[in-house]
């Protein structure tokens, strides 16, 4: 892709030419809020600015590791953008590093972020089983890991979407359709995430005053494990609606279900959480929990900016939005 | 106080007085970091900018109950300073309105903020029965609450240190010195604060492999109950080391301790929480958990302005620091 010019950058906004060079080089007679809409248009269109008299560039490193951030309909894409949006409208440069356990064995966070001259990093998709995991709970390099935890280390930040209140809503929004035989499809327990979710799903039937039946759960690493096994023993335990712990697994859950004969959401109401850009192209369109994937890139960089002015967040969560759309319905006459 | 001069605040910091009419004029050539000290020295020393070219100020205001905040050695100065520096350089008005439950009884929180034209609200100091806070679950002007949780509502953002990570540190702290018979000395249960602190403590016990014994542990809303009723009890029970909730409270049982004729550390070690500024002029200066309130008030300023982005953070918590003083030491010889 070719660098966009200020032209290319005033089309896109409907601004003028002048406009958008005042914002680019800092001129007063804007305002704070139009200066960084057009920031973050440039960094989102791809433009560079000619960074000549800066003779010592300020980097940071997004660190990422399964998770796809190519092209928009990818889950890592407006995490990625939200984060280089705030982070280079503010003088930094940003590398995106992709890592594999095999390499964090081969090098240690530290000596990797010295090397590099990286000031901070921003994890994503690391797992528990990650080499780095287990430097990070006593690493002095600030990190913002996304969807994971490591406590009691001032140099980390954990940030993402509230997902107790994300199941909570799953659950409340079922339980107000009539549907109390909730099934739960989860992904393997091996990550902090599918085990917060997890763990998330069985509060909130306690909070919904509803009981799990423990035939109508199942987990596993592999979709098809879920589909094929777990799915049809969840049915035959009644179940009427099924929580799923991310989106692909319930895509892959409702194709199963119609499979078998049955109608989402007539026979089976089901839900998923994430919210990709896919949900809303599903047949029936996904019910599903939003994480607003921009912001959790933007508050990225904001607790890992923080750490670097020795402001040491712990914990930053993101509300949980639920986005009702046709995959959840009344539950059907017994 | 008089207004400070453009001189004064040039002399305070010891730059020059163009300088600082640079800073507040928003000149383009001096650093952001500059500037946002020059202006947040400002706000500290009382400067109030003439907003002749601002038609309509946009204003928040700051609800405090159950707090004092009029001068640093008290526990709310610093919080309220720090949301000031934030929201004043970034062109709010800030209001601190005193409220009571009776004043709450009289009007609701929406309606008063409307009245008032207040955009969003950061209260500091409710407790769990204020009139407000039952609104709080589903009001629809942005709100922060300090030290308090609300869920389910994405105008409501909570924010704090990590009273988990603290008693955790104190726990860890004591063991390392050999104790393991820790009592508790906890505030009444009736705000969600206190609550959190004293379910924390039995965390920080299980993870660090100790029992808490029940004759060790005391709570309530008055401190003399704590030092006259609690405090012997405990010390009946065998504690060589005892964790107070509120570094008031810690205050007080370690003269209640000296009174008795034990000495602190040798016979008792005694740990706080807060780190009030009073905390290094006791006798003996007093360990206990940093809050940092400056940070606080910030982390304040930065989720309500969140919110009023339409970026809905849940969640915001800051790293809690255990400050070693001279009230722990080695265990005594059994």
């Amino acid at each position: 892709m070719l660098m966009p010019t200020l032209k290319d950058i005033a089309d896109h906004l409907g601004i003028s030419k002048g406009t958008v060079s005042k914002a680019l080089n800092n001129a007063p007679d804007i305002s704070d809020a139009l200066r960084q809409t057009i920031l973050e248009t440039a960094v989102e269109m791809g433009y560079k600015q000619k960074r000549t008299k800066i003779t010592e560039l300020k980097k940071l490193c997004i660190i990422i590791e399964n998770m796809e951030y190519d092209n928009p309909s990818q889950f890592g894409y407006d995490i990625v953008l939200g984060f280089r949006k705030l982070a280079e409208t503010s003088g930094f440069a940003v590398d995106l590093v992709s890592v594999t356990p095999e390499f964090q064995k081969g090098i240690s966070y530290e000596i990797f972020m010295l090397q590099n001259n990286y000031l901070g990093a921003f994890a994503i998709g690391l797992t528990l089983s990650d080499p780095w995991m287990t430097e990070f709970e006593t690493s002095h390099t600030p990190v913002v890991l996304y969807d994971n935890l490591i406590r009691e280390n001032k140099n980390v930040a954990c940030i993402g979407a509230n997902n107790e209140e994300g199941l909570y809503q799953s659950v409340a929004h079922l339980k107000s359709l009539g549907h109390t035989k909730i099934g739960l499809l989860s992904g393997a327990l091996g990550s902090y995430i599918t085990k917060t979710r997890y763990k998330a799903f069985f509060h909130a039937m306690k909070k919904n005053d509803l009981t799990v039946d423990k035939n109508m759960v199942g987990c596993s690493y592999f979709i098809s494990d879920c589909t094929q096994k777990h799915l049809p023993k969840i049915l035959a335990a009644g179940a009427t609606a099924i929580v799923c712990t991310y989106d692909l697994l319930a895509h892959a859950a409702m194709i199963a279900c119609q499979e078998r004969g049955l109608s989402i959401p007539e026979d089976v109401s089901i839900i998923g959480f994430d919210d990709l850009p896919i949900c809303a192209y599903t047949d029936p369109p996904l019910t599903t929990v939003r994480q607003n994937r921009t912001e959790i890139g933007k508050c990225g960089y904001y607790a890992l900016n923080s750490q670097l002015n020795h402001v040491y967040i712990d914990t930053l969560l993101l509300h949980a939005e639920l986005i009702v759309r046709k995959s959840t319905g009344e539950v059907r006459p017994a």
